[in-house]
């Protein structure tokens, strides 16, 4: 073997260990932790993270990368882990050690205060920790930024690799076209769709026992995997064999655990299909956001809100409830887990509104990074762009502009790939269906042929290919969101009888 | 302050964060990560703990060490960290780096391996790791080994400073002396006791309910700690902010769990009642093994098998089980876990016979570690042993010579720190009586002066004070274990009417 490359890898080794620790302090504070603990040990977390950069960003590093650039030497997984690792090198090298740490250190503590503000409804209280995020975000921007990029398109970049403001402004522009009228005629029919099944009683130990079965079935495997629970529904991933996700239950809500825990398991099967020989190597990971969002929206609306999915599956769920849901027919579940109802939440958003949540993030973030936006006004801005699109006023600010935890860790220019993931996922599904009889396969509770068409050709690459790449190679054409745009359309003209 | 100090501790901070962070894995995976995550998971442990000895032990920390030793401008609780990072200086630099590092990745797997073999009680496969474990345990010993000194003695200094084997034999051959006749005379008139009760059907939730209204009581903070569950229940502490125990239910078997959630509910409180201003510095830690098992059997033993404990709460547990308990008086009921009944299980065993599973324990370590016993004999020693001994034969290995995790752990001379912990709660409790009312105290349920009193003379010194120093300026003499034989034997002269 190459010996810088050898080196090379010991020096990944290193860095690998210490974002794994990170990642698991992470998990720790999300889902068990005691309340007191984050003083103390956001010190230890920001001494890890500034001897994970010390291990990514130094000489050594430096040198290695800059002889490998042109090594003839290396094989294709090679290379690419060369390449990743440059590419990691430079984003990291251009933040400064110690603004890094300070970052590293706030984003310890802030999910704290972010959980305690949302439940005390009390935005000024997460305020502070906001305005200090955003700024940590606007520097590290500053520090990437390429000619001609915003702000905000470098934060874009940094989440899903070649996409810019203009590509978004595009596809929001066209489903602001296509899906507001279309919602529009849907809510107007709203009537025909009866739902209140969903918010009778549903005993949270029930409601976790059908989970964990549901989980399994879509493909969560407990020999690798873990399920609790946390305030935000999210999948962890130390390695391809221990992949975590978290669900919450409302006892009045059957619902929202429910395809959290489908669109969780999506991102599980991403993570758990990673190739074993790439696991723990600097491309052992999803190509990107995206991607990851694809799966878990292609699992939890595609597969998860469809007729054949739950018809092997509703029996077991109506017997468990079957005081709450005797009275309600496959047909009429089916018909309430898909009615588009415009509400203030995000992550309890039906399809077709879905998207639109995300468009009102996208435009706050443009203005939070690219204008000095007073950040006092942004619970005001939340609420009229709710009002703008949704047609819908959030009662307060817990269910408003606190409702997500993604500010809080420093996420800006994330959401966007939400919604880049529901496209994804329409268009990987519309090859999905010229191959083999999705409907079928569901019908008969065999989900195997369905996972093995992702492994194979999306999961099992890591970061080896690009989102564009993998993209391409799968359907044989370039990101075409119009997949997405008719799959809406057709769907919902036909449940509405539009 | 000293620069030369300011440097150390930055070198200080490096270690604890990564210490910490192996305490995380370490938790984790005794309480929550997949089956299969142990290998990928040992992989970056073992890297983790590369860097700790990295950090520990290098040329920088050698010259501050070496340069700090004669520094004037030091105060207390300085001269105690550098008194404390150089004995660990010297106990880790002793070992060769890459012997460090293989080691760990070993105990980050057996673990895991010693619980398969205990729950398909196979001691075959436990076997390999054990004896790789033991011949590194050696080679440490050998390593640390100072004139005079056996190997074992050499790691029984290592968890309870200035103990040798001579010590141990004194106290050991103390308690065949006095204890084991006193057990011939209990046996012979346990019929006197029924504790039936004890074997009934206790729904495991409900358990879980009142360990938990237990645990508080005994004075849990649950704002700082966390209770989980594990095959075998232990504490384990990031800092005095997040201390967390484990707990395993038996549901025919009330007593296991609620003592083992006083004993750990006891470590927690040394854990907590470290001061903050000495968390996370080097002599933030409990003085020694001896020292920290000295508090979770006073709370187990001496507080939680005294009638006047239970006066207050027994009618909370008679009420939750009331079909179970309805029949059981109080004093039925601290008859039944004061009951000495010679049994297999150490964790099961009841305060007269513990000791002696100890003492089986310590003469087999003896035996690991200073001859070249084959290990293969190991279960039959184990079993004639305990016939000697306790006149009882385990079953088979899984409640025999696998019980215990702490050799798989990689814990050898360890065990008999607890025996020493009960000699020093004795001791420590006769001082106590003579400050404060304590049967008082507890019949009102008012603990707090209790725990103040640990916290104040104990807890709060962290490793400032050597475990001698701390049981002579508490109790005004020397190590005496003497208080643990007399009360032992005025305890069940008592409640057996001998």
């Amino acid at each position: 073997m190459n010996q810088d490359y050898e080196k090379l890898m010991g020096c990944w080794e290193r860095q690998m260990a210490l974002s794994t620790a990170l990642t698991l302090f992470s998990w720790d504070s999300e889902t068990l932790a005691p309340p007191q603990a984050d003083e103390n040990t956001a010190k230890v977390v920001g001494i890890l993270a500034d001897q994970a950069f010390e291990a990514t960003v130094n000489e050594e590093v430096k040198q290695l990368l800059e002889r490998l650039s042109d090594a003839g030497d290396l094989d294709d997984s090679q290379k690419a882990c060369v390449r990743k690792m440059k590419e990691d090198y430079e984003q990291t090298a251009a933040i400064p050690r110690e603004e890094n740490r300070a970052y590293s250190e706030l984003l310890a503590k802030s999910a704290g205060i972010w959980a305690k503000a949302k439940k005390h409804n009390d935005f000024e209280s997460f305020l502070p920790v906001l305005k200090k995020v955003i700024s940590y975000q606007k520097k590290f921007a500053g520090c990437w930024q390429k000619e001609g990029d915003s702000l905000y398109d470098t934060l874009l970049d940094h989440y899903e690799k070649g996409f810019r403001s203009s590509d978004l402004d595009r596809f929001f522009g066209k489903l602001k076209e296509e899906i507001v009228p279309l919602l529009k005629q849907v809510t107007a029919k709203n009537d025909r769709i009866d739902k209140a099944y969903n918010s009778r009683r549903y005993p949270v130990e029930k409601q976790r026992e059908f989970n964990h079965f549901l989980a399994e079935y879509v493909g969560m495997d407990f020999e690798r995997c873990v399920i609790a629970e946390s305030e935000h529904p999210f999948t962890t991933s130390l390695h391809n064999k221990d992949v975590r996700i978290t669900t919450h239950y409302y006892e009045n809500d059957l619902e929202s655990a429910i395809f959290s825990t489908i669109h969780e398991t999506g991102h599980t099967l991403y993570e758990l299909g990673i190739a074993d020989d790439l696991t723990q190597t600097p491309v052992g990971t999803a190509v990107s956001m995206g991607m990851h969002e694809s799966q878990s929206r292609f699992f939890e609306n595609i597969i998860g809100r469809s007729r054949a999915f739950w018809e092997p599956v509703y029996g077991r769920l109506q017997e468990l409830f079957s005081e709450q849901l005797g009275d309600v027919s496959l047909d009429d579940f089916i018909r309430g887990i898909n009615k588009a109802v415009p509400g203030p939440v995000r992550t309890e958003a039906d399809e077709l509104t879905y998207c639109l949540h995300i468009m009102i993030r996208y435009e706050i973030e443009k203005k939070l990074i690219n204008e000095d936006m007073d950040l006092a006004g942004l619970p005001g801005l939340w609420k009229k762009l709710y009002e703008e699109y949704l047609g819908i006023t959030p009662k307060n600010d817990s269910e408003g502009v606190l409702q997500d935890i993604h500010w809080a860790q420093g996420s800006i220019g994330y959401f966007p790939t939400y919604a880049l993931g529901n496209a994804y996922s329409a268009q990987i599904y519309h090859t999905m269906c010229s191959r083999m009889d999705v409907e079928q396969l569901l019908r008969e509770g065999n989900l195997e042929p369905i996972r093995e068409f992702l492994r194979t050709n999306i999961h099992c690459h890591g970061y080896k290919k690009t989102a564009r790449e993998i993209l391409r190679d799968v359907t044989g054409e370039e990101f075409n969101p119009q997949y997405y745009i008719d799959y809406l359309k057709e769907k919902y003209t036909k449940l509405y009888s539009l």
